[in-house]
């Protein structure tokens, strides 16, 4: 739900979507499996971009590596054909060949053509490295967890150190999954970009809520109690159902650098962070009788609303991970304070 | 001289140097022609990367597009090869061919062997629309213009509405040149990232200085003025003389991103965002009996520090830029108040 | 013309089009400037993408950087907005500043809104260096003579040692300006792609004419005539009336490097080997009261035999560029063969 | 051992290496496990850059994305770092997942350190997708069939239908696994560079050997025999003990579309093209007291041999894939012919 009215913080000035979440696009889903037992804080957190048969009816797409010390699969085809075909899954750094195959397995089962009549599919895999509060050797990630991520997927869903984030850390807080949305108009009709994110990234000392510079507030404290630094990466997903072209996709994705900037990162040199944004205007036939198809795109003199409404949306989202995140002890004793400890 | 202590304002936490601007980093300087004379209200700021022979003692320099409304030259084999080796000229966007043409014949008449015994000349000229305060379609930039800029580069020099930045407007305010230095260890000396840049982006309602998120005060007292929305674009050049490998420099670039972000721009579509970053530390020459050579650069596991630094250094010229920017009018009666107005 | 039967030399599987030229592409125009006499081997080519409004009518657009040894302008625009809004210039290596003005100057003649009520514009600029046969630092192409190479465009056009081809070399003969085109189905109807380029890169020994692998007796020969070796670039321009996205037309652009490599060229350290593609089938309009557009694309699974075609446009282009050029003897006394000596 | 004088083939201008594989560049070793039973026509091959701790002493390394529809892993790093430091795998394009959990587990058993005291590891795992001969919904590749490869890794390999590369289809020929070398000089001393391939592409009818444009015999063969138009992809990877630095390595990379070209390749579609190269000859250590690095560079204007000696090995690589590959009957009763079938 982002930040409702209760945690006392606003940022930005465009309106909020209904449920402040990346599933106000209509047709995102959201699936989650948490895995919280002892030195095991990781988990997974599952995508859907739309209610279809995605593989036969793609969407546009575009992503950003705003820093690539990152593992993410799926990234390369996107460049190239500027669509996704899959859902996009979450989950820590070395489990991403789990969640691949897992990916594969689901869309396998979903098409029979997938490798006989036609040719394969590219599944969309994101991490972060939870290693700070999760026993990240142990792979305890299983295909099984990826299936119920992506079964259990709805249109709410739970925020902070839930699903992938479970075992997350950011700007010296507990970090983790975060969620917003904001509206705008287009040709008298109001549209919604949304964001989600895994956060896991930034220093002790530089977060920044709106312009509340709490970082060396947290730093101060985690000093006293032998904190340590944070390292990591932030995965950004951007969701839309404005009529968006693959490249006006990346931009939005690129963007999602401003917001870093706002909440305090300076993107550091280990942090993968990385973003992917889609649209689901335009569904895309995977077979088509016709060579030419008909696509709508939005004019590029018309996108400065949806720049500054996703700008906002994937703030909010980062901010919001962390307000939903409680502390949490994990592996080696590991403890990372949950934001409203210093709220 | 970036902001100094009577503005009042302080940004970052990494020290600054000595003059707190690009030319702390040595071999680095600035050289200006100001324009201001009714409708004309532009220039040429030239930034000469080393004292010596740039031609023949190339310096490693990488640049990132951050939104590429723009109509720099020269990019694509900063890109390719990873070096600069002229000075880089900043002025209005019409001018660019103009500025294109008098940087060559500077090249020209220092390097005989251009297009004789070797190739040609990859000579870099970034650009801003200064069309709201300038007559830009007047093209008043001249080649001598260019050669004085050249000629009078100094360690010092003015910021504001000088240079290239005469007619450049930024948030809402009067843009135009700001500049900045910071510095941080490594292997225990002192190094220096300084940046420069010419400010012309950004909505009246945006600007942050800091926690001060001034831009809703100064967007107030334009609605009432008949203000003029502003579009636009900023350059960022940032020079170091830490060993930074073009791959390095191309990161450093990439960064000013995050600067944008927290002084309010959400990178619009209409702003040409360029940001190139050189090192002074290794000189590779254009002609050399050895195929190998011996460079030095920074483990990347050691570049955090130089990472905020440098982003420090951006946030702070752009605040600079219009700190020192004095309320202008122009062509078509049009007005920049500057930002002291506000203060 | 392209080859036409008397050269004796067929490439590739695809049909001609009608003059075997870019022109083919309905509304395609070139014009040309040729400069010869004495030291003075240069001149001006403009491609011309549409008879409308360019810059209230932009055309979508990519480009590939295939080496960037090079000093074009304009290519930044395009990769972010992908649109064409200008002519295409070509020209020499140190005459881009010039050519850049005088495009400028061109359009601001044509568009009085430019600068005033709307933004700039981005001039698109590409270059070789002539340097072996011309004078180069002479500079002797002027604003006017891109003027008459943009007003006498037309549908028909010389090639070999013309335009802004008359000094260039090739693989080890006369290089200069070539231009093919094919025609392939989409959807039941018929389709062109056409090329045009500026021929100045590559060894003495490895022209290769299809089959025809003639670079060995090329250089064996010019070892016997103090040949001098060759260094350079190439600029391909490609158009067609299939509607391709931005996106789209990058990948064909890419595939430029396909025929580089059946022509013989490695493409060398110095090349600057810049392809630019467009698509004349959708315009998009500078101003527009709707934010959303209705275009056309192509589907990706139908892009394969226009790939090929262009892959062949593209490689006919060059050997035409050859074919076509008489032996030339330029500054300095250096002396470069028509391929016709060698066939 | 690329294509030896009984192939009576012979392609280029460069001495070839001792061995004529990748395996000529010092402390490069491949190891591969073939699967060949029945539908089941798939497998691993490994390609382990130098002798030593690979995480621990990372090689300089670039990556180039010649067509994007392709499903690698680890590029993104690649591109940010511009390091390998892992073994690379290449296998069938569903069983990325697998091959990465696989090399994730290999790499944590080598270095108890990843995942505690340091980051994560950046795996690379190539692919191509061998659906046409190999039932690839079965995911018949396991964990151990990795583990396997790495163990076996040696100075010397199978070319042809083995390891990744068994059920690879190739021009209208039977694909898969292909090598060879190359030698030049800097500086006096002698240097190599060597590519292997995992060769999956391309029309029926486009195959050039050299001067010998074999395609359209082999198509008007296969059309007899209801052939099956091949698609597909190839996976390039390229060493050299010269010191490239990562910009360098990713020119070299890219410069093997020259060599798709030169064999009947116009980078089709659904083709996924990918290259690495990387170089042995600087090691960069994972941690390091000092900040500051010495690394060795090549100028680039000395790079030109060494690009047309890459282009050269991965042709012969390209061809010595099909040469060495027998006629193979695969899934569905699908059969593709051996090369030797046509010469």
């Amino acid at each position: 739900m982002g930040l409702n009215k209760e945690s006392g913080i606003s940022l930005g000035k465009w309106p909020k979507g209904k449920r402040n979440l990346i599933t106000d696009v209509p047709g995102v889903k959201v699936g989650q499996v948490t895995l919280n037992d002892g030195d095991i804080k990781t988990g997974v957190t599952a995508i859907i971009p739309h209610e279809g048969d995605l593989f036969h009816e793609k969407l546009m797409a575009g992503a950003a590596v705003i820093n690539g010390f990152g593992k993410s699969a799926g990234l390369v085809q996107i460049d190239e054909l500027g669509t996704l075909e899959t859902p996009i899954i979450m989950t820590n750094t070395l489990s991403v060949g789990t969640a691949l195959t897992a990916s594969v397995k689901y869309m396998l089962s979903k098409n029979p053509d997938i490798g006989v009549e036609t040719g394969t599919v590219n599944c969309v895999v994101t991490e972060c490295n939870d290693g700070v509060l999760n026993d990240i050797r142990g792979l305890h990630v299983t295909e099984d967890h990826v299936f119920q991520a992506l079964e259990n997927a709805c249109d709410s869903f739970e925020e902070g150190a839930v699903g992938s984030g479970t075992g997350m850390c950011c700007l010296g807080v507990k970090g983790g999954i975060g969620s917003s949305s904001r509206t705008f108009p287009l040709d008298g009709s109001d549209y919604t970009i949304g964001a989600i994110v895994m956060s896991n990234f930034g220093s002790d000392d530089n977060l920044r809520i709106g312009d509340n510079f709490i970082g060396p507030k947290i730093d101060a404290f985690l000093k006293n109690e032998a904190g340590k630094k944070d390292k990591g990466s932030i995965i950004i997903i951007i969701a839309t159902d404005a009529p968006l072209s693959d490249r006006q996709l990346r931009r939005v994705a690129k963007r999602a650098m401003i917001s870093l900037g706002r909440v305090g990162s300076f993107s550091g040199n280990g942090s993968g962070d990385i973003a992917v944004a889609f649209s689901t205007a335009n569904r895309l036939p995977h077979y088509s009788k016709k060579a030419i198809l008909d696509v709508k795109v939005l004019h590029d003199e018309a996108i400065d609303d949806l720049f500054e409404a996703s700008v906002e949306a994937v703030e909010e989202a980062i901010i919001s991970s962390l307000y939903h995140a409680e502390t949490t002890e994990g592996v080696r004793g590991n403890k990372k304070y949950g934001l409203k400890t210093f709220l």
